[in-house]
């Protein structure tokens, strides 16, 4: 794809170009560092361009429509946010990350953070001052929350209406280059959310330009983008445009789909197979691999096939089922949010196959759902315990450590670092952080935050609750929100922390975990709430087993003969002379699962 | 699928079922031959039930929603129109059909009617007293369109509002039957038209029932047909049930799905997909073969790629760029419809890979279309030089053979079959009919005949008319549309028809004309208006060329040294002593091509 969308800087001249093929004159106003006014031309794409001298470098410009001014489309900095004009900002960069090479998705241990609330200061440059932490962790990849510039300075990133403009109180697009370019030194991988199924409802200034949206398709934030109809040629060069963007000025490693549920595309060549194609291009004319997730909520194995086997060739996308089978056994009251949850063996199918509903009906969706993902290696997907939205989507941003206690916390973190996906943590979550992670806005119209506030009182309405929902507007909302890194090492935190560790170790260095080939995961349930997870390396050598009691009940008997030659590796409780409760399994045949615990055995000698 | 939707006799029963997910209570009010109200029961999926005793065979029926009468959705029979009751039938038929075997798909020659214009009567059975001269013809399949219940006496047919009944006015689900019966005596497949993208805008009672509609899509009818949303597992059920009823009640060898780009499903199963596994399910169980086709305008090859190739997995789709592409250069004024159309080398492509448009920017539509078809086999197409809607959605309603002269006719039938692809006829076409084909239609709405004819004024705003277009509710318009019989064996008609019978007669004996691979077919492009179709059979040994001249003028040399050793088959134009203008070619290595002229040679000597 050729195109040069935005005001870019090419052989020292300062290039304009705008997509508007229904207008016949777009003029590009500069505003400063003097006022000036050039007429632009348009080509027969409906591109409009102008290319003026170097000199102009970081002046501020607006594209002035039908008489009134509006910002770039593209812009690639809106240094005083939606409604000032955009800058015309110069993309070089002392990159020192040239012998970087992504790491293979297979081998991501993924860390999903908020910019804003991941430091006191939510900025780019403060995130690279924890970078050592995530890497002690064994934190290979960190995903950002969308960093498309949105109104005002707090947002979890969803209401973006600058795809190609990072956020301006995050620190911009030079503050994200920083970051990336800290992670590379540091070995650590970056995942950006970027959102192309809809634009945020304050500061869009899209549906002024072109046919960006349409109504053939609604959703839940209205008309959809418009990826098929007339003039689908110029929104899909826009966001594909910004995909590669992304990769090429800013090092970016992957790129995660928010909710391609909401992207209709009904042609011949879906959006993503074309995203899918210009990437594997772009890979190929760089000699990098960059991956494309997708957060689907679809079941539809299709999203994860190559394109050669008729699918849609995304590299892996969210399990949410995972999530949903697990959080249920560990935290029963979550059975109001997912009501067709909480039967040990949909975990174990969770476990074995992907999908949990594969084709029957559910009933929270009132219809039938879902096709067969079984097969598809464990590495086209990627599974969670919590995130931003399992947490925040809720009354009062209850991460699973406001739910549930210490042993059932590392019981869930053993059942995801030893699963056979690729793991993504939520921030805060390996040491049981305190704070809520709630919804939160900086939204102007006052209209528009009175409809926020009707929203949230009628989802939540079901809930038992007295204060309502906390206010999504107010700074204190956000700034509660904030990760307590003080805490981290304390009581608590400090255990869960060093059990994160630690499994996180087990699962870099043991073969049998770095198997995604199907038939290598197995799981023999033994009761309603004991199973015992087994994985197996490919060449057959190496065996992992892990016992888990699911239940606050003391378990007394579990037959495991067939394993007597594993030994114990690691438990979850210990007893009080710092003992494990668990003996090694050629001592006894049948053993004894404190409640809420987990052991982890192996036939490897050399661990 | 073990459905039984509707009013069924069961084990000597009557068994009333239907689906209402949403409704607390329905009663099955009988209005004869006796008033009597029943209370039906509700399972857990949703459908109500009654059994009654098999006395009440025959009997009219309404339900019972919140105190107001409707038929059955899933009514057999309406005999008093839309607006009347149901009726329980018997399906039992005295079928004489029992060594009927479906012809293969790829040795379909098929003639498109509308039931209500190719007899005076209108009626199925009338239709059957003309089932010898499509013999005669060589057609081999027959394609009605839709025949679901209607409002009034005359239409198309895609304003039905009751899928599974036969319009009352053709005579019913007997008179279907009748000719379906009469239709395999004589060795003739039926492909019945069937419209699962929307329901006609008069006396459509289903969203009375259930939520069969979604505003998630909108179509150019207003809301999609709900195929993936909260309760369409009963819609899916209702349409796939639908098509299964069609083959196994009346035994249709093939159904035709209307504007299948209407029907929009995102589900992980498209509808498609799942249609297509029941229907395998059933040819399985039957021991018969059934086809699925597609009227489709995605030109996405998906569409009749199987479905362990990632393909939606229909036999096959009607192509209309083929149609386009000839159209224009048959008939130049023919660009003011289709502008992307009017290349030569277009027309090779539809020859050689089937879709015209396969990625690349179309003007009519504003953005880039579709992908490639090439390497599909040939017999996943049909094309056709007219049909009801090449023809109908015009001012006039004019025939090709309105528009152009017999020479034309006769270059045009000969592009047509001897193409590698599934021939369609439209009723008429076979030997120049003189009677429009346009829109007519019986509604009684004041306001939607209003509407109608508001949008046909507008429609057709752009075209140089005077009179504007034909009042579509009229009695007149629809008459005019009957063929006239009497007429084909006169002057022109008969000519053209002797033509077809020739034309067909060497489709079905040449060997190189049964081969669909496409490496056997090439197109050698002489000028702008000269090409040769150049089919070879599969062995290799049997070989046919066809010269064709779309110009006006004669087209002097045409060097053919390579096929020296064919000789002359057929042409199109006689010199006046009854002699062919043509040589054969081994005895004249340069030709002369009348205007608008086709020649036929082969290198078999046996013909």
């Amino acid at each position: 794809m050729e195109r040069n969308i935005g005001a870019n800087i090419i052989n020292d001249q300062c290039v304009f170009e705008v997509w508007a093929p229904e207008k016949e004159k777009i003029a590009l106003h500069i505003v400063s560092p003097a006022d000036e006014i050039f007429e632009m031309q348009k080509d027969v794409k409906g591109y409009f361009h102008i290319c003026l001298p170097g000199s102009y470098t970081g002046c501020r410009y607006y594209y002035n429509l039908d008489g009134k001014d509006y910002p770039d489309p593209a812009s690639f900095c809106q240094p005083d946010g939606v409604d000032g004009p955009s800058q015309l900002v110069d993309h070089r960069f002392e990159w020192t990350d040239d012998s970087w090479r992504n790491i293979p998705l297979s081998d991501y241990i993924i860390y999903e953070l908020h910019i804003g609330t991941f430091t006191d200061e939510g900025t780019f440059e403060a995130a690279i001052e924890r970078l050592d932490d995530l890497a002690a962790l064994g934190v290979n990849a960190i995903e950002i929350m969308p960093v498309a510039q949105f109104p005002g300075s707090r947002n979890w990133g969803y209401d973006g209406v600058f795809p190609y403009a990072a956020q301006n109180s995050y620190g911009g697009y030079i503050g994200l280059k920083k970051l990336v370019n800290a992670c590379h030194e540091k070995g650590i991988a970056l995942i950006l959310d970027v959102v192309y199924n809809h634009m945020g409802p304050e500061g869009n200034c899209l549906p002024m330009f072109a046919p960006y949206f349409t109504a053939k398709y609604r959703t839940p934030w209205g008309d959809a983008i418009n990826y098929d109809e007339e003039y689908s040629d110029g929104v899909r060069e826009y966001f594909c445009g910004n995909a590669l963007y992304w990769l090429k000025y800013f090092h970016i490693d992957a790129l995660r789909l928010d909710a391609i549920h909401q992207m209709y595309d009904f042609g011949a060549l879906h959006f993503w197979e074309y995203l899918r194609g210009e990437l594997d291009v772009f890979n190929l004319q760089t000699g990098k691999v960059r991956y494309l997730i997708a957060e689907s909520d679809l079941n539809n194995p299709k999203v994860v096939k190559d394109i050669e086997g008729g699918g849609y060739g995304f590299n892996a996308q969210w399990l949410d089922d995972f999530h949903h089978a697990l959080y249920v056994l560990i935290y029963p009251k979550g059975k109001d949010r997912y009501r067709d949850f909480g039967k040990i063996d949909q975990l174990a199918k969770a476990y074995t196959d992907g999908y949990v509903h594969s084709g029957q009906f559910v009933s929270f969706r009132k219809r039938k759902f879902g096709q067969p993902s079984v097969g598809l290696p464990g590495d086209r997907f990627i599974a969670f315990i919590q995130n931003h939205d399992q947490v925040g989507n809720t009354l009062k941003g209850d991460r699973l450590s406001n739910q549930v206690d210490l042993p059932q916390l590392k019981v869930a973190a053993s059942a995801l670092l030893l699963a056979p996906y690729i793991p993504m943590l939520f921030m805060g979550e390996e040491y049981a952080e305190d704070a809520p992670f709630t919804y939160f806005v900086d939204h102007k119209d006052p209209k528009l935050i009175e409809a926020i506030r009707e929203g949230r009182m009628k989802e939540f309405a079901h809930e038992n609750w007295q204060e309502g929902p906390a206010d999504a507007k107010s700074y204190e909302t956000f700034s509660r929100c904030k990760l307590q890194w003080e805490t981290r090492n304390d009581g608590k935190h400090g255990e869960l922390l060093d059990w994160y560790k630690t499994l996180i170790k087990l699962r870099k260095s043991h073969k049998a975990l770095k198997n995604f080939d199907r038939q290598y995961t197995r799981v023999h349930i033994i009761s309603d709430t004991v199973f015992i997870l087994h994985r197996i390396s490919k060449d057959e050598t190496e065996e992992l087993l892990a016992v888990f009691n699911l239940s606050g009940e003391e378990q007394k008997t579990v037959m495991l003969t067939q394993y007597n030659h594993f030994r114990l590796l690691l438990s979850s409780c210990e007893s009080s002379d710092g003992g494990h409760f668990y003996p090694n399994i050629f001592n006894a045949p049948s053993i004894s699962l404190p409640g809420y615990s987990v052991a982890v055995y192996t036939n490897c000698q050399s661990m």
